[in-house]
């Protein structure tokens, strides 16, 4: 898989430059901002240089959670195919155990990071505990702004591969997946480690990165800063480290209690993982939160009296556990409820599969429908942990709500990359014509993990919708916005809420065009392969692969800048131009369609595909009538499938780091756009009407 | 077309009961509403009868208007199909002389009925033109209920019948489209009657009472009410009124003196209508803003200083003529881009056509692409809309804008109606056997059709958002939410932002699905009569129309009842238990995301449904490249196309129905949600949290 490290290499080479033009933004903008309320240059310059080495700090350990976590998976992709040999319990232990790898990995790493940059930075600020910790925000920053630029282009390398090797191996030669006679193949799979592993991991690692940030910012300013309660102001860390020790005690239960044996019981055993580490983190959490926290104190919350900005609000310990609980339970139902809507056990995929009878176009029209419907239960979920925790303990109390549900974020990662990895065992054991028992052992294997997988997305968006609201909290008391002037009445806000639901329509119109560019162009290669080179068909002849993995190297990067620019800029032109108040509409207008969005994408996508392996298993009575691989049902399922594969790892997966990404940004930036015209906007101070 | 009378009877007898049971809510409700701020119990009952009486009339006005517009649509249908014979022009002229005789009969009719009522109920109001006023919203809210259900199953039928037909027809049997051997082909047009015709004219007759009546309870309260100022409270009625005059003087550019001769000349002779309506309408709203206003008068609108609920802003005459002729042009604007994005002169269409190379997954991902894009001018116009409109008159201002929008809607409503006309035309010349050349003729009329319905749908939703924001605005007066509780800080707002954003997707979810399972359905009915008719393939045996037609009208009456409850129930169940904040957010947040949804659902659709025709037509080398039609190219245009019919004609433009509608109801009921626990909730007042 030398193919993956090369095209990681050359995006790291882009990134690099990126975050060098980005660090000079951020020192630049942040140290020239004229310093208020008793702040001298030295503190603007501070902020300046520390929000930079956090950025840079954030970006770097996102950067090597990505390659660490690529080497893993291709290292484990060739381990899990050899496993497979021996049966569907060593292969499943293998691909599970490197998953967990992974997982324990990145958690622990991005923890450590930041645990090392505040304790190196409390050298230099020393009582400015608020300063100190808006600085490390430019840590989510860092992790996010890379986590974005390799979900963008990962998503595009992964899904124009795979939708070009589908095309025209699947639907126009009949030969199947992963057959090596197709060129595109090892593009395909390189793009599962490129897009599935480097970029859900630095997608989650921005989640986690950002909730502890939005979590420690805003406690700055709460009793536990101002009084330098060290291990109340630590009570975010505390939850993530526990949260490891948690699911390590979980995984036990995978690798040497239960065990899955047979076929049937791999969803259900990673199902499990997800179940019990919940239950555990429970009384965990209620310890940490006990023994950290004061038995009370207070925070700042923007006061609904008109006279004053911020009441004082006095908060328990065990409020604290309460919003936590219900992030952590949150997430566990979010995560059930994707699985009821993508996993062909249920009767969703299954209606999606029947209506594959009357053709492709029943089977797109039905798998819209029900990622739209998949929308409900999430969207409720977010709704009361959005009430709970603010009314408990403001923005504070979301930002634990997502510390909560990102906890068990260790098995969260190891389920979600057990999917990739048995798929590319699959790969393997087909390219290297292990034979057909040991390929049916890894589709098995492969199944569960798609279902995994989209219980993965459905916590990755849960979570960025709590991020992103705390960052956006965060953002406004930064930025000096008071209840009146982010009421949905004010012009301003209300036109950045239109414009902000907006954008998440914008970028996914940049992905999916991207894709659906990038997989014309494999198409064309591919059909060229198979015409001109003789012997390719009869397998006498191999076909030119590197010119396809080229195709998509060049196709990602090229195509990843738009849509970052569009994610980057937005937050800044917005702020600078048109004033911190229509930002806050652009943030909550982006949050709230970008969720449903993304849930709807990447659900809808998850069900044509294993509508189409429903089809192809025939493992009930319904499936079988449906006339298995090669009938029209077969055909109609595989359009939808390759329209869905776009949806679900590329549009709908960036949507998350899309709304993350412009909050942490805004807030970085903030002292910045309150600069400009004190917030009023640049364009509005022009025409008077600041 | 007996099956359009029959359909619409069934219908409107199911709406008469909802009327009936509707109107009884609407009196009790409001009736026992406890009488504050000196107002007595007489006050109330009398809100509650004059509500009534008012919602019954808007819904008798939009079901009279429905039947009308059925009735000239049928006879055109044919009229046209007749004069098809003649040559382009004299179709043409036919064709569009009944949609314009339909446009001006919807909005006289609409306005005149409002002008009625406005008069007769001053008798019984005299002095209290502000309790006057908030009795006629029920006029917009009993034309939008009606409308809704309309739009949802008329949605329904149309495209279970299209769907059907065309799967069934088109793609297994080869067979043409309207057919007469298709079992489905009178359900078809049936359907485009009832749907695209009575569904269309419903919503914009909604959206213009909607309006109106946003505007006339807002300047109720303004100087203009309280000082009784006769001629300026009807400056929105006069708005309307001149506007249909200039749409007037509009038609006889296409009839007399520049009509279309050739091919090439329908859709620029249509889209001319817009634009010099457009112009023309400028100079009147000058004069007629500057006749009826006083120089200048006096608005309350939401204080941002937080010592005092309302603000006095002192408004110019000529303000509210430059927010009409912002709502003018940015309506034309949006029109001309959802013509530039759906019509298949252009490159967007056409890229979607080119994408068929490599099958209906990259047609579909291609289309999707498009939709998403469209979104992005739509939103700025409506972004800088509102920014304009509220900055100039607040709440008064929106509806002035949109007011504006809706000012050309006699034209809008013309050159809407002609596209099902045509199509229809085509369809009786189809079956009746008419020849090829006739055919071919009535086609170009359609394709033309096709696009200006597309612009009708850009309209609808343009004008649908900025009628929901003014209706929002008078919502929030009338519940006493000042900027404080309307901040997007408060948990219940953002909450109900987040579920308000989710409810277009719920609502699209149960439209889509139901299309999809009547089509199924009508699907195998189809198969059915071909498999076991005998010389129904060789035209010998008539089939049996009847049965599809019961098929469609079953299914469209018994589906639109749960999308119909959604709508209909989430006001009220959400400003009952969840408090009018809530509620705020949940109307603020359907908003954003509703408008997003709906134009990409219409312009995907629309793209597709003209990508299909730019290959069949081959009007040019790089159509002709694609192969015409039966290529394969064709074939998976084709699925797009039936992907793209519940999405264009059924779940897109029920949305901006769903946005008004919830606005509009949740303004009528705004009196009894404050009575619950002033406005806090039962949920929350038992919970202590009030
Ligand atoms: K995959
Ligand atoms: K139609
Ligand atoms: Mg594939
Ligand atoms: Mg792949
Ligand atoms: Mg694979
Ligand atoms: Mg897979
Ligand atoms: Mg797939
Ligand atoms: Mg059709
Ligand atoms: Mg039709
Ligand atoms: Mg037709
Ligand atoms: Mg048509
Ligand atoms: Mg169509």
């Amino acid at each position: 898989m030398e193919g993956a490290q090369s095209f990681l290499a050359t995006e790291y080479y882009y990134l690099g430059i990126f975050m060098v033009i980005m660090s000079i933004a951020i020192f630049s903008l942040l140290s020239i901002v004229t310093p208020e309320d008793g702040r001298t240059r030295n503190d603007e310059v501070r902020n300046g240089i520390f929000s930079t080495i956090s950025f840079v700090l954030g970006g770097a350990t996102s950067i090597l959670s990505g390659y660490l976590g690529m080497q893993i998976a291709t290292y484990a992709n060739a381990r899990t195919a050899v496993e497979a040999r021996k049966g569907i319990a060593p292969a499943f232990m293998c691909a599970f155990r490197s998953g967990a790898v992974m997982g324990f990995l990145l958690s622990g790493f991005g923890l450590l990071n930041l645990f090392l940059a505040i304790t190196v930075f409390l050298k230099f600020y020393g009582d400015d505990w608020k300063g100190l910790f808006e600085a490390i925000t430019g840590y989510g920053l860092g992790g996010s702004s890379i986590a974005l630029f390799g979900r963008v282009a990962g998503g595009i390398y992964t899904k124009a591969a795979d939708v070009g090797a589908d095309l025209v191996g699947k639907v126009e030669k009949d030969i199947p997946e992963d057959d090596p006679r197709n060129p595109a193949v090892i593009a395909d799979n390189v793009g599962d480690n490129v897009g599935d592993i480097a970029g859900m991991g630095a997608d989650l690692f921005g989640s986690f990165a950002e909730s502890t940030c939005a979590a420690l910012v805003i406690s700055a300013v709460s009793s536990l800063g101002k009084e330098h309660d060290y291990s109340g102001m630590l009570f975010p860390l505390l939850i993530s480290a526990t949260g490891i020790l948690v699911c390590l005690a979980t995984t036990f239960i995978a690798t040497d209690l239960k065990p899955a044996r047979v076929i049937a019981e791999i969803e259900h055993t990673l199902k499990m993982q997800l179940i019990i580490s919940t239950v555990l983190m429970t009384p965990v959490a209620a310890g940490v939160a006990l023994w950290a926290l004061p038995a009370s104190f207070t925070l700042s919350v923007p006061s609904s009296t008109p006279d004053k900005p911020f009441d004082e609000k006095v908060v328990k310990n065990w409020y604290m556990f309460v919003c936590v609980a219900t992030g952590l339970w949150g997430g566990l139902l979010v995560g059930l409820q994707t699985e009821y809507f993508t996993s062909n056990r249920y009767k969703p995929v299954q209606d999606v599969a029947d209506a594959c009878r009357t053709g492709a176009a029943t089977d797109i029209i039905f798998g819209l429908a029900l990622g739209y419907k998949s929308c409900i239960i999430p969207t409720i979920v977010i709704g009361i942990a959005i009430y709970v925790g603010t009314s408990l303990a403001g923005m504070f109390g979301i930002a634990c709500c997502a510390l909560g549900m990102l906890s068990t974020l260790a098995t969260g990662l190891a389920i979600d990359a057990y999917g990739p990895i048995s798929d590319n065992a699959g790969g393997i054991a087909e390219m290297a014509g292990m034979g057909e028992d040991i390929r049916e052992r890894t589709d098995a294997l492969d199944a569960a993990g798609n279902t995994t997988a989209a219980i993965g997305k459905g916590f990755a968006i849960g979570s960025a919708a709590l991020v992103s609201l705390a960052l956006f909290g965060a953002y406004v008391t930064r930025s000096k916005i008071d209840m009146i002037h982010s009421s949905i009445l004010d012009p301003r806000v209300f036109s950045g809420l239109l414009l902000g639901a907006m954008l998440p329509y914008w970028f996914s119109a940049m992905t999916m065009k991207s894709v659906g560019k990038a997989a014309l162009a494999m198409v064309h290669e591919v059909r060229r392969q198979f015409n001109t080179i003789a012997g390719l068909m009869e397998g006498t002849t191999r076909p030119d692969y590197k010119r396809c993995v080229a195709i998509s190297t060049q196709a990602a990067i090229s195509e990843m800048v738009a849509p970052g620019a569009l994610v980057m800029f937005t937050p800044v032109v917005v702020g600078t131009l048109f004033g911190t108040q229509c930002l806050a509409g652009v943030l909550a207008g982006s949050l709230v369609s970008g969720v449903q969005l993304a849930v709807s994408m990447s659900n809808t996508g998850g069900a044509w595909d294993n509508a189409k392996k429903y089809i192809e298993a025939g493992a009930t009575e319904h499936a079988r009538e449906l006339g298995g691989k090669g009938s029209d049902c077969h055909k109609a399922a595989v359009i939808g499938d390759t329209v869905g594969d776009p949806l679900k790892d590329t549009s709908g997966p960036s949507l998350n780091i899309l709304i993350k990404l412009m909050a942490v940004e805004s807030l970085v930036f903030a002292p910045f756009f309150y600069n400009c015209a004190h917030g009023q906007g640049l364009i509005f101070q022009f025409f008077g009407l600041a």
